[in-house]
This record gives C-alpha cells, structure tokens and sequence, in this order.
C-alpha cells in the first residue's frame, strides 16, 4: 500500500481582498470565501488520488473572525482521512493583518469528497500526518466520521419531511 | 412582541445551470452552489430582522444529489430560528429535470448568522411556522443549537491546535 | 391541448445588491440588471415548453427606479403570450426597502423567444391567467404582438440603412 | 450652442466570443450582450455631455442572428438624438465571420438615459450626422421620441394594473 | 501574395472604468488590464490571419498612468509585424478625462502570438503600415525580434535554473 | 537595516483550470493567466513591505507551454530585488499533469511595483536570497534593471510617436 503525507496533499492559496469582494459591512463576502474553499479542497483531493469526486457535504465550517482588506488571507487544504469511497479534506483560512504581521486563524471547515462511482474501489493511499497539528486533526477523523454517520442519518429523516417547494 | 412567519423570512432564487458553471464532472461548481447559497441566506435574515450580520457558520451541508444543466433549480431560504444574537437560516435547493418534471431536494443547509454587537440587543420577532415542513424545521432548532454548542466548544479546542502557516 | 397556467410558468430570483455591482450614481449597474432579467425570463420560458429558444427581442423595457444597496429585489418573469414560435415573457422587478419594508415596481420588461427551428411545430400548452394582473397582462398580449409587428417592420428598413462598421 | 457629431459620441467595443459566455445552443448567452450593450451606450452617452445618468429604457432591441465562437463582434454605439434631460443611444452589433470575413448586423437596440435632476438643465450640444447611416437614423428620432411617449403612458397604465409580489 | 494593412487587424475596445474593478489605490486592477489587453490582442492576431493562436510572450509592457473612474479607455490593438509562426501585436491604451477631454497613452505592450503547429506554414499576408504611428511601430519590429531572441535565450537560461516548487 | 528572506516574501497560490475559463484551443485563456500572475505578484511585494504600490511594467513574460484542465497550477512569486521606489517580483508557475504527477515551469514573468509616492522615501528590508533559486534569480536583477533602463528609454521615444486615437 502506497503511502503519502499530508504535506503532499497541501493545497495552497494566498489571496488579496478587493474591495469588490466586500459585503455592506466592509469584510469579505462568504459566497467568495466559500468559492475559494471549494476550489482549495478540491485541489487537495486531486493530490491525494487523481480520479474524479463530488463533493459531499461540508461541516464544521466556522467564521472565526472578519476577513478585511487589511488582511492577506492563505489559504490551506489538506486529506485529513479517508476510506471506501469517502475523502475528508480539512481547510483553515489564516489571516495576516499586512501592518502588524500578526496572524490569526480566521476560517476552518471539513469537506467530505465522494470519487464517482464510475471509477468503482479506488486503492486510496495510507495518509501520514507529520506535524503535531496534523496529527491532532487526522487523531479526530473517525470521530468526526462517526458524528457525520449519524447527522447524514439525522438528516435524511429531515430529507422526509422537506416539500418539494 | 412582534410576530413573523417563515414564509415572511423566505428568499427565493430560481437558476439555471450554465455550461460555465459546470465543474469537470459536468455538474455544478460546489463554489457556485455555496455562493448562491449565502446570498440567498443572508437575504431571509434581512427579512427577518433589518440589522446587519456577519455569518459564524455553516452546518448540516449536504450536497444530495448532482446539479446539471439538464435542471433548473429552486433555492428557498427561511429563518428557522433566533435567540440572543443568532438567527438560523435553512435552505434547500429543489432541482427539476426540465423534461420529466421531476423535482428532489438536490441540497440542504443551515447556516447561523449574528447581528453585529454594535446593534447591540436586537429585539427578534417571534417566529411563526405555518407548513408541516416549516413546523418540523423550526421543531428541530434547539436541538441543533446544543449540537452546535459542543461543536463550537470542540472546534475551539482544535483552534488551539491549529499553527498559523 | 394541455393548459399550464401562469404561475406554473413562474420564475422567481430574490437579489441582494452589492457594493461591487453599483454604477457611480450608487445604483445598480444596468448591464447586471439585463444579465439576471435575461436569465429569468428564459427560465419562465423553460418552465412553459421544454424546448430550445433564441432570444429574438425585448421591448417595452423600463428602470421605474434606480435599485441601491438599500434594497432587496424579487425579480418575477413569467409566460403572457405564446403563438406559433413565439412565447412573450413578462418580467418585473419588485424592490423593498430593508427599513421601511415598502415595495414599488422598479423595472418592467417584455422578452420574445423564439424556439428554434429544429424542434418544428411545437405544441404550446394553453395558457391560463389567475390573477387579476395575470389577467390584464395577458389581455394586452395581442395588441402588443401587433405593435411589435409593426416595429419588426419598422426595424427590417433600419436595417437596410445601415453599414457594417 | 456647441456642435457634436455623431462620429465623436461613438462608442466602439471589438469582442471575441468566449466558450464561456455560450448558452445551451452554442451562442452568446443574452445576458452578456445585454451587458456590454449597457456598459458601451453609457460610454457614448458620456461622450457626448458630461454629466451622470441613469438609463431610462431600452426599445426596439432586436437579436437579428446568433452570435457565434466563429463570429467576432464590434459593438458601435453613437447618440441619436437628445432634448430636455432624454439622450438617445443607438447601438448595432456587427458579426464578422472569421473565416469568410462576411459581415452582418446582429443586434440593434435604442437605449434612452436620463440625466439626473441634480444637474439641472444641462446644455446640449447639437448633435450632426454625417454618414447616410447617422442621417437616417437621427431622422427616424423624433418619431421614436412620440412612440415611447405613447408607450411609457401605455406602460405606466400598466404599472397601475401590477402587483407587488 | 496578400495584402493587408495594420488599420485591418486593428482591435478597438473602448471601455468605462467600474468601481468594482477598482483596486485599493482607487486605479484599475492591474489584471483586469491585462485580461482586456489579452483579448483585445489575440483578436487583432485574429483579423490579420484566421488559424489559431497561443501567446508566447509579452514585452515591453509598461503603465504609464494610473486609469481612474474619470477616464474612459479606448484599447487599440494592431498587429506590427510577423514572421514564420510568430506574429507581434502592438497595444495602447488610451485614457480620456471625462471632464476636460484630455487624452493621453497610459498603456503599451507588445505581445508575441505563435500559430498552432497543426495548422503547419501559415501563408501571412504582407502588413502594410499607413499612418506615421504605424510606420514607426513596425519599423522597430526587427529589432524587437532581435532582442526577443536574445531574451528569450537568456530566459531558457534562467529555466534551467528554476526548481518545481 | 532589516532583513527579509526570499521566502518570507512568498505568495504561492494553487488552481484549478476550470472548463470554463479555456479559450479555443482548449488551454487556459491568457487573461486568466495574467490577472492571477498580476493578485500574486502584488501579494509577493505587500509582503516585503507594508506600502501602496502601482504596476510599473511586465518584462520577460513568457507562456512557456500551455495550460490544460489535466493540470493543476502552483503559482509562485516573490521579490528579487528592490531600490529607491521600485520592487522587483518574479512569478513562476508550475504545471503538474494530474496523472503522470509530472511537473514543469509553464510560465515566467518579471514584474516592477513602485511605491507611491505619498509614501516618500521607504526604508526597503535588506533581500537575502537562500535557495540556489533565489540566488540565480536575484543575481541577475541588476542586470535586468539595466536593461529596463534601457528599454524605458525606448519606450519612452515610442510614446512620443503614438498618437491618441
């Protein structure tokens, strides 16, 4: 079984914000912060193993603070777990206000990647964490897997309930 | 205590799917779908309450079934709950084949946003759910705010693991 | 012959006006307003008959008031008219102020689409208003189709008159 | 009184046609001409005076073909006519095959901008055609001016007749 | 062998400075410049010979004034010279004050389009320059060449020391 | 005096090249290419130092092989040399065939910031070049300023033989 760290899987995104990006309360439209997270996690999955993957759900997606023109934003994706069909792919947006230098988690999120069926069992790789926040994360992925098991359940039975207008 | 109902709150965005659009699967950019999806959210709290807000999180994001352009789609916003400085917006997307007719809940959501501080203590109106789906949205909202304290309270523990670069 | 009425064919589209999309008066850019009234009013059309379309013009086209970051919109297109290859679509757009909560009709149009030719004698399902306004603008479908007659005539001789740069 | 031909209001815009910008039937989606019709009849509008305007209505808009990825366009626009606070803006679309060099006008549309109130009473240069083109179609202005006088009180009878919702 | 003039490839786009195109200086973002600057040359390559193109390369690309919302641009691209596969394309970009008509040149740039190997020797048409203007661009056509390989050498050079990450 | 490493200057942004931002040919339209290089590039500098800059030029831009949605981009850029008011960034990016994990530099190009002038003289950070990268490319800076010297003084001749229209 082949092996592949986290750091291979890195997807990086450095990002400016323009004015025309911002809402009526001066930070950063969501929709944009959002279309970049697609992007990004994408991007990670493709590196983790190159078939083709819709995107499942997102969870655990927090705006921990405003995103301003003052700040430059990186963005950071990487596969923090992954089994049968499923990719779960972590994001975190750090925010650096361009004067002081100070820089702050702005923005985290977990996607979950499912590879189409067409491409029927992908052989995915054995992930390897390295640093102590890879390690932290990729320790809480069978919980979180577990915790989206019985949501997905949860909300199917919302599904039930849902009218079609 | 002013009293508003659901149907006041909703946002509604009719779409077409453009080949633009489209990701390499030939199905809908999830960036476009979640773009839409805070715009038109953050419209129902508009009308729920004219304050400004700044959206905290997304959760139960479900992506049921591929976006083609083969549909057109229906996005309904609604608030489905408020207290303090929150307020929970549910949406769902419909997708309708154009040929058969078919309709199906492609996609659902809930976001929280929160009326910025210097609006200080917003009175909210009391919410009114009128359908038996709103009934059973809005039924569902106190349980979800506990699920998303302990998120909270879990995602600030992996905030503290978390490096800046 | 099947009947649908006018609500069936109804399109729908909630918008919010962002900083980005303002002209330098603070009001929003035409050109954005044509691109959502475009999509909209094809999408009515969709709804009615599930064939290909041309846009083949737009008439009677009026900005009542200028539309600001003050304001959400309901834009609504729907079918008022349909004969042999042609469908007339009805478009308004409604804005609400976010303090005062009035509405006022801001923008009106009437779109002709064509269905394309190799879909042949299409069968258009008889079209039934409910509304009064449904009702008023149906029954002005004929005299406008007449003046637009006329006008295609009219427009034929310009364009006799005119050169290619 | 200043002189202004209709050669120095022109407003010129060449454009290829994107993969992305096409529709489901492999032509220019109507929203995008829309949108570079309003941005290039504005420019000729300031072209002419410079003061801010908003645009009042679009009439006789006519798609006369499909524009194409085989086509290149030139959008020209150049004001017909003006008196009181009303600018008229004629704007044709020329699609030039690449191939055989073969050109046609594709699209025409009369747009009306307003001056705003603010200004006041602002003094028109008088407009001079040139070309038998700009001659034919300036003459055609006044007519125009008495057929959307006719139309606005028609579509204001309407406006009355509209709902809010 | 054809003829063809420059004033025959020539690309004109004029066009209004948004202020969502604005970047924090309160000038244009440079890449919607260079997005205009792109398309507006490829289509001057287009008329000069109808095969398809890539972009080599861009030189000799200077700002020469900053472009602000009192301006309206008017982007001319003409092609200045070719040769086996590579044809070179001149552009300027002329700002206008909207309020004293005063015109200057804030932007220039040569860049270099190859044609497509499939489409193997392209037969071009002998360029012939009318104006002074032209005469001058393409007299220094050569000596660009000249120094482009030179570059272009020194470029390769520079590759060869450059690591994939 | 201060000092900064090549690589605390770094803005590194990965992409995707979306079906919808292809040009004819099926590569990643130039326009894309350049309004990423020019948000990349202007981070880069904003790193090195916390001022307003304006673009000043775009040298040795080279597209050297194109850009397909089998790829996935890391663009790189960094500063490689600054004096008085002008900073030098260099822009990379890298090409990785989704498959093969095949890696190559598809495109170069050297830009030139200069910070505005109400910023007067600023104490730029002494550039300490670390990689055999960085120390290649920083070595040839003075010669590049030589020859953007020279070439200024070209353009600046061409400038006065252009006309304004």
């Amino acid at each position: 079984m082949d092996q592949i760290t986290c750091a291979q899987t890195k997807a990086i995104s450095d990002r400016l914000v323009f004015d025309g990006d911002l809402n009526d309360k001066g930070t950063l439209f969501g929709g944009k912060t959002l279309s970049i997270l697609d992007e990004n996690a994408g991007l990670a999955a493709f590196k983790y193993v190159n078939v083709k993957f819709a995107t499942a759900n997102y969870d655990h997606t927090n705006f921990w603070q405003p995103l301003t023109t003052k700040d430059y934003l990186r963005v950071i994706s990487y596969v923090s777990g992954a089994k049968n069909r499923a990719i779960e792919v972590f994001t975190k947006i750090i925010a650096t206000d361009m004067k002081t230098k100070e820089s702050a988690v702005a923005f985290t999120s977990f996607s979950t990647l499912i590879t189409l069926r067409q491409f029927g069992q992908v052989d995915f790789p054995q992930l390897v964490p390295e640093t102590p926040e890879e390690k932290f994360i990729c320790s809480g992925w069978e919980k979180r897997v577990d915790l989206r098991k019985q949501d997905y359940l949860e909300q199917k039975k919302l599904l039930a309930n849902l009218s079609n207008n």
